[in-house]
């Protein structure tokens, strides 16, 4: 196999869950405008009445064209957020059920990468996670996303189970997770207070460039803090938009840490020790950013990814400005050699991913 | 002159100042315990009853006997946080007024630097940024501080007269602040909403170690995003902490403000020219942060800083661990040369505040 090109950062809302989305008269939804056009609004107080939506959001066969179109082999899908925290926790376990069916169906049916064994379409599967799921609940996901043959992951937003992601109830969900072999993608939805961007009109720009980050930072941080990878320590994490923030804030956390014997005195490594313990995708638009997480934790943990179909270009013939800068960044890092950015391309996903 | 290390990350209560905050009765203020210690508490919500205070945070004979034991020559001294928000707008323009006249005879009178014209402290002013302010005082006050010989600059929070640093009402102050040739130090207070930091006790380590850095860079973004720098190019700020995150998240915010029309017709250059309009202070605490500010902005941009006298060592006689590990990153980053070390241990200040 020579080297393919594999995003690991590529969403869809399957066909199931966007009718879940139509048929809510509250937020989250899809909802029809007069004129005919699909919003999909996903937070309540979202700029500009929600973005519009189309079949690049949940048709199989656009998320095939926008590979081909831009050269990409292999996907390793997952379900664009929200997630299940707007059902109560037997509607939540049951929906989750069905869609990790349904994603290793969309993975499974498609086709074959290169007339070889792989697929071009791999998949995550998704957990119950909202107040009032019972344990049981959770790892029986687990379980079953383990057994799916498409699915090597799963992906979670930073709420856990009401209360983050440094709460004690999910000890045995990153146990069985780990056990499992299956990378968890953290991925952010709520942002940060919106307070925080004031009254002038910025669209979606604070909150997407800001607030995702912000809110990814936190919750990878809070989960380090609470010591889980000391007692967990082949749990794998995949951070989302190259970690957000944590890679810059990573030195200023172990100096904070140092000064405050409380929390010091919990953890068994200097906070730099997790961050070599994390993966991160190429999401960052930017060589330096990319150069640079790469020095802290090692360009063996990045993976190329589009955040497809999200930031679609403005014609729809045309290459995503947004895919062909994060191919650019990865090209252009200085000091990666051909191994190192064909790791990123692809080679560390399949790794990483379990996908051979 | 040989190469000074210069400190522009220092802070100070001045003691009129921290005699306001003893005399107050909420937050903020400095309160006496029943065993006679002095807490400084600053904020509302603060953790452990907030930070034990002693000399180090008035007294300029202990500042003094900081710099010696750090080697550093030359300190540019800045007012610490909270600033004047908690003063009705009278009040905050009187005080205002004082605590600069404090602070250019604090400098005034302190030991010349290696007997020659230079003093071993200058320092910055602070203005009465607070609701319902007139104009006419914020730049009688940049008059005061630009006519005062020994301040160079002045520190500000994030939240300008209420409504952050993109409010129109704060056009004619980054002008004249800009005529003025002053650097503005734009420092953080109040962090994010707690509720984002959960239940744990983490001590301080979420709102210092991740609240701190989210508050500057939303605020020099949305200062960013209001086209400030298009209207008022000369306008020279100093982050603090290394910018915050802005440098990591700043070609995904390039990128965000691409998809964003509205946005992107407002602004005249890409998100990542007004990065290199900026200034940071080199207190990140480790070599490969230091490096990545310097690949996106340029090393020419960069000071040392302490951020004194907070992050206390435990014993009262040893060099604190946070500016040993400062000093330690800028002397351990990849690429630098020793022009450009000397340069961000000290040269860049001197240029940068106009210290000649």
């Amino acid at each position: 196999m020579s080297n393919p090109l594999v995003d690991i950062h590529t969403h869809v809302y399957l066909p199931r869950y966007a009718e879940v989305l139509r048929s809510r008269a509250t937020v989250p939804r899809i909802l029809t405008r007069e004129d005919g056009e699909e919003r999909l609004v996903i937070l309540d107080n979202e700029p500009s009445g929600g973005r519009p939506v189309g079949p690049q959001y949940w048709a199989r066969e656009e998320k095939l064209r926008f590979m081909d179109l831009h050269g990409i082999d292999i996907s390793v899908v997952s379900t664009a957020n929200p997630w299940l925290d707007f059902f109560d926790a037997a509607e939540a376990h049951t929906i989750a059920k069905q869609l990790n069916d349904d994603m290793e169906e969309y993975c499974a049916s498609s086709p074959a990468y290169a007339n070889g064994p792989l697929k071009r379409i791999y998949g995550m599967g998704i957990l119950p996670l909202v107040p009032g799921i019972s344990t049981e609940a959770l790892l029986e996901c687990i379980q079953q996303i383990a057994a799916a043959p498409h699915l090597h992951g799963l992906i979670m937003g930073t709420r856990g189970v009401g209360k983050g992601l440094d709460d004690d109830a999910l000890e045995p969900v990153w146990k069985a997770i780990a056990d499992a072999g299956l990378v968890v993608f953290l991925h952010p939805h709520y942002g940060v207070d919106s307070s925080a961007w004031g009254e002038k009109d910025n669209g979606h720009v604070l909150p997407l460039a800001l607030g995702f980050p912000f809110e990814t930072t936190t919750a990878i941080t809070r989960l380090i803090l609470a010591g889980v990878y000391d007692r967990v320590p082949d749990l794998r994490i995949l951070l989302a938009h190259s970690g957000g923030t944590l890679p810059q804030l990573s030195s200023r956390l172990a100096s904070c840490i140092d000064h405050d014997p409380v929390v010091a005195a919990r953890l068994q490594h200097d906070a730099r020790f997790y961050l070599g313990k994390l993966f991160f995708d190429a999401v960052a638009y930017g060589p330096e950013e990319l150069g640079f997480v790469s020095e802290v934790a090692g360009s063996e943990r990045m993976m190329f990814g589009t955040d497809h179909p999200f930031f679609p270009p403005l014609s729809s013939t045309e290459k995503w400005k947004s895919v062909v800068e994060n191919l650019e960044a990865i090209d252009t890092v200085t000091g990666w050699d051909k191994a190192e950015k064909d790791g990123v391309r692809g080679g560390n996903a399949l790794k990483i991913f379990g996908i051979l």
